[in-house]
């Protein structure tokens, strides 16, 4: 399995390589389970989504703590066929392909409940796509049905969702859509918006 | 038929608004075949593909006219089953379900070569997803075949593939990704990054 997230923070200010640079360090408790590559438009990072989420949300927690208005935007995938199988990426977090629906919602709920918060507030849009073969649009209306009572669910929009809350349950619950939908040998990617301090909200 | 995009702007500027503002003057010649309504995450643009490619390339050429460092994000879908068929969708860009790949290739390509420049650089990260029933995988291949063809690609990387080049032919191939490959009648979507003027590329 391949899994992983090309990511890029977007600091609304003209000191934004400062932000940059200084939420970077937010990453190092976590380095050495990830594989971090960066070029000029967005940093990889590949590693099990029980690491990736939260390193992300430490990623994101700590350029929201700067006050500037900053987005960060991630691509994640999970199992994409193009790319090779990584020991890095071994993970026991993606659910059983046995268990039912009902049951999955049951554990991503039970795992939010139990993640502390982080003390910044996230404002988050994302997309899960579900590639392959299987009802692809089951597996959504399932998510779909587990971010609403997430707690950290916000609205529905055209082609996404809006999630609200303290950083803690909201990186939770992305993981939780990440990991308990589309079968674990399937190919499942996020689409992740996540916005700190914007003046539009004040 | 329901098509259309969720877009952000991100200037890397103090003055973030004014160049967000004074960007959104791209859209006016457009507005008449197109719904957009906005909030503080992004901008919803519904309308067809022969429109919405074009309208966000005047849109980013004219945030990176500003000479400031600007990233504009865009998720974009059309044929979600999850969306109701709306008139002013209503397309005749998508390809014959018919055609063989190769003759699809074939008209993306000629359609990149009518297009004239706009006289700004665009830096392009994107991903297509191609879902529900058929050999989403074969698409995609097919898709990164023209890619690979058009004067406009890059390289490839994790889960994305990045096109350099001026912005008329560079969003006119993003447009030929987006009608050309995976079925008409299908669900197919795009994550896409526009980055300008970059400091990390001087």
């Amino acid at each position: 399995m391949f899994a992983g997230a090309q990511v890029s923070l977007y600091p609304m200010t003209d000191g934004f390589v400062d932000v940059i640079l200084s939420s970077l360090n937010a990453l190092d408790p976590w380095r050495n389970q990830l594989r971090i590559e960066t070029d000029d438009i967005s940093t990889l990072i590949v590693g099990p989504p029980e690491v990736l989420f939260p390193a992300l949300r430490d990623l994101y927690a700590s350029a929201a703590a700067t006050g500037t208005h900053v987005v960060l935007r991630t691509t994640l995938s999970r199992g994409c066929p193009g790319e090779p199988d990584d020991p890095i990426c071994q993970t026991g977090a993606l659910a059983n392909p046995e268990e039912p629906l009902a049951s999955r919602q049951q554990s991503a709920l039970a795992a939010i409940a139990a993640t502390p918060e982080k003390g910044q507030v996230a404002d988050v849009q994302f997309s899960l796509y579900v590639m392959g073969a299987g009802d692809h649009m089951a597996e959504i209306v399932g998510c779909i049905d587990f971010l609403k009572q997430s707690g950290t669910f916000d609205r529905s929009k055209n082609f996404c969702t809006r999630l609200t809350g303290d950083a803690g349950p909201v990186f939770a619950t992305l993981q939780q859509a990440f990991c308990q939908f589309g079968p674990p040998n399937g190919h499942v990617t996020i689409d992740l918006t996540v916005s700190a301090n914007s003046p539009s909200k004040r």
